[in-house]
């Protein structure tokens, strides 16, 4: 994928259509939502307007990298683009003109031995070596910086973007780390099957960071998860290659998979893997229920995964996404019969303000999909929830990639929006939503810019386990213009605390990246930090391999 | 357990009734089956013929290992107990008076507390450490040597066997690691509820164990093995205590219960766990199947792989072993009409010598297993299966481990009897099964004592994922008297060989111990095996747990 395509500094393509533009209408809603008068002017700074400091590499290591990777790069927009991934802290300091991080070369190999070789020569030489996919990452995962090194290179794998093969017997198909999500789905589905793996950066992420940051897609729980569907893998390090073959699970010790899923290129770059495939499903059916409150649409949920219902996706939004994404939908609409007539309803069946709606996903055969829609039917009706048909279901799907466009127009309008997420044990779910929420909220007003102004924090579980669920949080804030970082991190460090303190684990999906460093220890404990630390040493040395990241020093 | 009422120098509890003693004409048969003109007599020497060295701990090291653990033992059966485990070789070696890796003394601690002591003051002193469970290891993977080290202990976790919580609402349960098998489902039955881990060695075999190499139960399919069904562990090592918290599957780096997982003693000792459990099922439906040959056989359980079919276990003989357990079950019983329609049933029906026998479980609620079996009968049928009942499931049931009590016998009759098994993908497999199959047969035959004696080599799948099988192999042979561990190690280099060169893995199930460390560095990779030494070293920088155990030295 040309990066020239895509935006440097905001999210998703360069000529992506903003259709935000012009509606003031909704912007004055927002501003009342943050109980700001109006909204601000907040535009970013063209590349063309920041001074890049020059590349470190010698002409030498230059030419020495170029002959190796076949292909090295050190223009302004190259550098620009590799420099930080795409968090709301990232697209922050581009924003605002900040190169710091940029690598002073970009690397696009395109072969697993010249990667091999890449790697032993940057270890070789001290050079910090970025693996960069898609360079989707919201945790800081790929900022291009040097750490203690006195150069650094993103290694940009979207050169190894081939599908290599498909084994219709085994069930299996293997491609190369770079290839984009639709690039593969689309080669895949050309023979009757799919990955299945679709996070919200699908369009822009790969698979091969799918793996090294053990993601998820919005349908897990039908595909799986990476460390589900991933069976064997390359992963070159600058000691050599890592490579597991495709045995069933087994017990020949720790499964070597294990510890490439996670490892965010600090042991190496994946290059290669070979994942479990499904056919493409013959039925889509996505639909929509109204729960009274979260408690019993979580208990749904619950019931749904004791019972290892076959359902790909259930996700339930809490009373605040639901009341802000239909109040978001109604501005500038003229209430009509309609509406009436759904309040009336509504109020009859005893919904009201802490009302949830959940989208339930089935794909397969129709006749597996009808007979599991059936069963949780069953159990929704049981708690008492409505039926609110297909259109809300298909509205979701055509939806599913298009959050993240929101944030360009919400950032050039003084608006700060982030996502946050974690994940507990069913037990303890309630409670950490409820903390994580009082945090954020709090932190924010605390934040505020100006007395009165607030956020909209709101939340949902989009994955779920026999013994657990995920909680993502989305939270739209009025900037402090004057310490956009600081207020960030304030922000940041109140909700990751209270999902410490309260049972969740640091990220579901996310990763750990820059961002979640602080709180590494506390989750994997010292002792668990000395066996990551322990592995990095074996597989690269010089710990030339993405500094700063995952591991805390 | 009470080690004394578990037999030393073969399989299970010492008051054990030998139903093969007086069946003289089984022996016959089987004298016929293996080419020999009759059986022979070799005994196990007693344990008082036999001089044990005298242990090499001090005084003072008993004195403080036994106020840590606060139980210290070193009479002659609690070492000659630890001394090895239970696989076919290590049963030569004790019935042949071969104590010399028993350890100097065995502990019992209590607590992951004292096994945290315990470690660090063996680590400190340069004491081998060999953490032993319900020691039915069958790769040798509880061998009691000291390795480097002047002296060994075996840490046996059988004094930790409490259940120590059970969470409704999550669906888990918390259990000490050296609780055995039926003491746990005891337990756990009592609420209601099971983990459904039923190894062959599950009578003799603990939780920890499982884990520690990364075990499968006969009802993996619908229970999970071990990797799928833990959440959370304690392992104490000599640096301190790994401890995992119950979060669901997250993005946070490698897991930490994935490096514990097949871990085999050589990392730390496992002292808790908590694992998911399951309503105890109200059905239990095993029924048998006839296929004409093992390629249809094998297509119907990859079918129910391909199709995610709810089955709790199927398991399919090869030609042999279907013959093999046929005409055992036949021996001494008169032929009678019944059999002579039979037989012609099964020759209208088409089924030859080629046939093979497949048991299909299905444990749950009622309903669900009726309609998953429907589906499973509608693969078989459309393969050419005929039913053959529910009888041959419940046979199967009640035996189910019984199958290591006969080898007992067998051994006091110069027959050696050995299994071992493998896995790999589905495109694989056949030509796997063929290739050790023939890699048995003629090692056998080359092994064997006398011209005409041949050996009898069967095999099933049982454990089976979307994209491959286990195969697990039986072999019974005439032993070669004067060289009995010679010919073991033949037999089991040439099997090992044909594994690795035709795509198996070196262990689905039993694990790796000192048997399978010659190929271990073929498995996981030079670079591979790095890893796993970099990781002991951060958690047992000393060397003392388990030496000669899971890696390469």
């Amino acid at each position: 994928m040309d990066r020239k395509q895509i935006r440097w500094n905001g999210w998703g393509r360069a000529d992506h259509h903003d259709e935000m533009a012009g509606r003031e209408d909704v912007w004055a809603w927002l501003a009342h939502e943050l109980g700001m008068p109006s909204l601000l002017v907040t535009p970013a700074h063209p590349l063309e307007d920041i001074t890049l400091a020059p590349s470190r590499l010698s002409d030498e290591q230059k030419q020495a990298l170029s002959g190796i990777a076949g292909d090295l790069r050190d223009d302004v927009y190259e550098r620009a683009f590799h420099a930080l991934g795409d968090s709301y802290h990232d697209l922050l300091r581009l924003r605002g003109g900040d190169l710091s991080t940029a690598p002073d070369a970009v690397a696009y190999p395109r072969s697993g031995e010249a990667v091999l070789k890449l790697l032993a020569y940057a270890s070789e030489n001290g050079i910090a070596v970025v693996p960069f996919g898609g360079g989707s990452s919201v945790v800081g995962a790929v900022s291009g910086g040097s750490g203690p090194f006195k150069a650094a290179i993103a290694l940009d794998t979207s050169g190894m973007d081939q599908l290599v093969s498909v084994d219709r017997e085994a069930g299996t198909a293997t491609a190369q780390a770079g290839i984009y999500g639709p690039a593969l789905e689309t080669a895949l589905n050309a023979d009757g099957i799919t990955l299945g793996h679709f996070p919200q950066s699908f369009e822009f992420s790969t698979l091969g960071g799918w793996i090294a940051h053990r993601g998820s897609g919005q349908s897990s729980h039908g595909y799986g998860r990476a460390e589900d569907w991933l069976i064997a893998l390359k992963m070159a390090t600058p000691q050599g290659m890592i490579a597991t073959e495709d045995f069933p699970p087994n017990s020949v010790g720790p499964d070597l998979n294990d510890i490439a899923l996670g490892s965010e290129g600090v042991f190496g770059a994946i290059t290669e893997a070979t994942f479990r495939v499904r056919p493409v499903p013959v039925v889509k059916d996505y639909r929509g229920w109204l729960f009274h409150d979260f408690e019993r649409g979580t208990q749904a949920i619950r019931r749904a995964a004791a019972d290892d219902l076959p359902v790909t996706m259930l996700r339930l939004s809490d009373p605040e996404e639901t009341r802000f994404y239909r109040a978001f939908g109604s501005v500038g609409k003229k209430r009509g019969l309609k509406d009436l007539v759904q309040d009336i309803v509504l109020r009859r069946r005893g919904f009201g303000p802490g009302m949830c709606v959940l989208i339930a996903g089935f794909e397969g055969e129709k006749e597996k999909v009808e007979a599991s829609r059936k069963r949780f039917e069953t159990i929704a009706r049981g708690l008492g929830a409505m039926s609110i048909g297909r259109g809300q279901g298909e509205r979701w799907q055509q939806g599913r990639f298009h959050g993240p466009y929101s944030r360009d127009p919400m950032m050039d309008r003084g608006v700060g929006v982030d996502t946050l997420e974690t994940a507990a044990s069913w037990p303890k779910l309630a409670g950490l939503h409820r903390a994580v929420t009082t945090a954020l909220e709090t932190a924010i007003v605390e934040t505020a810019p100006r007395p009165g102004a607030l956020g909209i924090v709101m939340a949902h579980i989009s994955h779920f386990y026999p013994h657990g669920a995920s909680l993502y949080f989305t939270y739209i804030f009025p900037r402090q213009l004057d310490n956009e970082i600081g207020q960030w991190q304030t922000i940041k460090r109140a909700a990751t605390d209270a999902i410490v303190a309260n049972g969740g684990t640091i990220s579901h999906h996310h990763g750990v990246g820059e961002d979640h460093l602080p709180w590494m220890a506390q989750e994997k404990g010292a002792l668990g930090i000395e066996v990551l630390r322990a592995i990095k040493k074996s597989l690269d040395p010089k710990g030339v391999m993405n500094p700063g990241k995952l591991i805390p020093d």
